[in-house]
């Protein structure tokens, strides 16, 4: 009995709660409460699939709620201490993404047992002793997402350096970054995601959890955006400065947008297989500088952005979905979108096509030591090759953005994400056992 | 035209967003995105008035997102300066929960002109040259509450010391105490509460705005529940221990509920008569040692607790809302539920009927320096008197509860929260101006 299916129908839940709860005695988790009259809504029980041709958390809408959480293997662990640990972890993604508990028990019709066969009971028998945290239980899965990637230097350690994409070479040096390397990069990233912020906590913890002696933890951060059915507009949403963010992304619909994104079913020459349905996940950790920005007139903010603050639209005109007129003038003979506005100098058409899949977090973790928010946006896109991608925009940012006087890069990371993982197999085991 | 009007029916609100947009011309944020096919939902729509006996925020439920923020009056700022502050902080309060863009041109009707009568746009007309920050565009209120109270130290600060309650007087120094000064109590404090993050920041944003130069923030944090409709259980949230919080507490529907929260609208002798249906906010960061709490088997977990973690009901049986059996002894001849375990301390029956109104959050500042989690619980909660509700619990907590090494108060806070404005009053004024 999942928690997914347990809770999915209020009435039946509520029946089936109690009744295990008489079977399972204390603490058998199967025996959750019993549902009141208000009733899950989508937002509890819309669940993600694991398997597939590419990890989930790359096209999913946005989530409430994410963690981004980068590990080092420990010193000793290699390749095969690294295949046992994305084993786990594509594990317990499973579970936790069908909306059932971590760790001991977790599989399907022991938990309504007072003991198993070792006599312990189910939700402490797990492979490492543990039990679930619990923190999940009475919720659905929420659209819980869990995405796993390797940076650079994971290669090294595991003695794949000569499977090591060229695409993971170290991004260039921008004028404008000021990056912490103690929250940069890692040798093996996650992705978390959910529109909940307890299911979201749940996962991270029970990851975490599996990394075990096998990794340590090397940063951590957290982000949000809209909560569902808070604005009728899920793929995109407003970052801290008050911007629509993602408007100009590629569309699943659009006929280049797999070829942009991921890396082709059979990758190229110079491509390893095993990146096969991947992509390439850079993030950015873009603190903004809000006090100087809600300085400044809404008119001056909307030049520095290129775009109408309250609908997305360019400056030029229409909605937002309408193609910015780069060459219109205004009455004073200048540019309607200026010469350095963001929207003129990230457009594609400026960057040769370059494109990317932006999705973002907001992050707030509260007033920094400088007495400013400690807020911005965690700046994660997606795209078939980074050099195409990120890079070329960023580049062309980093000489001439308006925006630029109020952000600044923070943390970097730059992460390989092979494809989905098929039925019974779990993620990266292309990469580790071939 | 208000925002939420605007976005309370997705089909009127596109046809009207696109209307405005050719009336107010770039800017105006009358002119919101037209509406697609996804509709709101209630978790954008649902609003709480501002105006009432009591203050929002106490009696609402769970939000999905919080931010608790401390302010002290600036050097020189007195009485008068915090009554013009009151004054403006309402001003915005009500606003905003009305759904409503902040500062300049929120009135209602003024939002479709392209130039106010001095020539200014409306968003960049406000009383203090501000505009919106546009963070919460396209959303609904989403329930936000907003809530003013006053610490201790604002008395002295304000000539008002005659008027302070003496409920106010310094909380007892308690043994598991490892407060921080920094981040505990303060002149001025504000709760925050919205089911979605960026209507909650935006708020954050606004009111910290409008402190100006009169008062400067103490500390702020961020917290956070479960997501409307993840979860059929809207009254209670599992903390990030896992456990079922909140099922002790006072229910609206009993007969001494307003008696134990609220202070009478004639207050007792003894209570000053501004606080005529207020309440008492204390407020503790409480760090959550989950290494620690983790390692525990689920069996240890719940005697440290007295209660079953996947329902919430006592060991001793029943469901969540069964009154616990402290006496009931197991076949060891031990109590079922523990000496020291947390419920049997805490409940009622054990402090001469105390009862405080716990809404909390959860927070999750990432990763400590010392590499454990930063996580816990904002532990916020109301009584008509903290002597007759957190303290003396929390001096029964002190001495005895199993729960105390795993848990650290980090800091804390205890504020006077006067009653509910009525129509065309600021919070606080009787304090401020009579």
């Amino acid at each position: 009995m999942s928690r997914r299916r347990l809770l999915g129908t209020a009435g039946a839940a509520g029946a089936t709660g109690l009744a295990l709860g008489a079977v399972g005695g204390a603490g058998a988790y199967a025996a959750s409460r019993p549902a009141p009259a208000t009733a899950l809504t989508s937002v509890g029980t819309d669940s993600v699939p694991f398997h597939g041709a590419h990890q989930p958390g790359i096209t999913t809408p946005l989530h409430a709620r994410g963690h981004l959480i980068a590990f080092d293997l420990a010193p000793g662990a290699g390749r095969k201490e690294a295949a046992a640990l994305l084993r786990r972890w594509s594990a317990t993604a499973r579970t936790l993404m069908a909306g059932e508990p971590a760790g001991g028990g977790a599989a399907e019709g022991t938990r309504s047992k007072e003991t198993g066969p070792d006599g312990t009971r189910p939700d402490e028998a797990g492979p490492d002793g543990g039990h679930d945290t619990g923190i999940a239980l009475d919720a659905g899965p929420s659209s819980l997402t869990v995405t796993f990637g390797f940076g650079r230097t994971f290669f090294d350690r595991t003695g794949l350096a000569a499977r090591r994409p060229a695409a993971l070479d170290p991004l260039p040096a921008f004028s404008s970054d000021h990056l912490d390397a103690k929250r940069s990069n890692g040798d093996l990233w996650i992705q978390i995601g959910s529109n909940d912020a307890l299911v979201a906590f749940h996962a991270l913890r029970a990851l975490q959890k599996d990394a075990g002696a096998a990794a340590r933890v090397r940063w951590q951060m957290n982000g949000f955006n809209r909560t569902p059915g808070a604005t009728p507009h899920p793929m995109t949403s407003r970052n801290l400065m008050g911007q629509i963010d993602g408007t100009g992304n590629p569309k699943p619909s659009e006929p280049d947008f797999d070829r942009r994104i991921f890396v082709p079913a059979t990758p190229a020459a110079g491509t390893p297989s095993w990146m096969a349905g991947g992509s390439y996940a850079v993030v950015r950790r873009i603190r903004m500088l809000l006090d100087d920005w809600e300085k400044l007139t809404l008119t001056k903010q909307e030049q520095v952005i290129g775009r109408r603050k309250s609908d997305g639209a360019p400056l030029t005109g229409g909605t937002e979905t309408t193609d910015p007129d780069l060459d219109r003038l205004g009455p004073d003979g200048k540019p309607v979108i200026p010469g350095n506005a963001h929207a003129r100098i990230s457009t594609p058409e400026a960057n040769g096509g370059a494109a990317m899949l932006r999705r973002p977090f907001s992050f707030h973790d509260g007033i920094g030591p400088d007495g400013t928010p400690d807020a911005g946006l965690l700046f994660v896109c997606w795209q078939a090759d980074p050099l195409k991608g990120f890079v070329p925009v960023q580049r062309k940012l980093d000489r001439g953005d308006a925006l630029s006087a109020f952000i600044r890069h923070e943390a970097s990371g730059l992460f390989a994400v092979p494809g989905g993982a098929r039925e019974g197999e779990y993620v990266g085991q292309r990469l580790l056992e071939s």
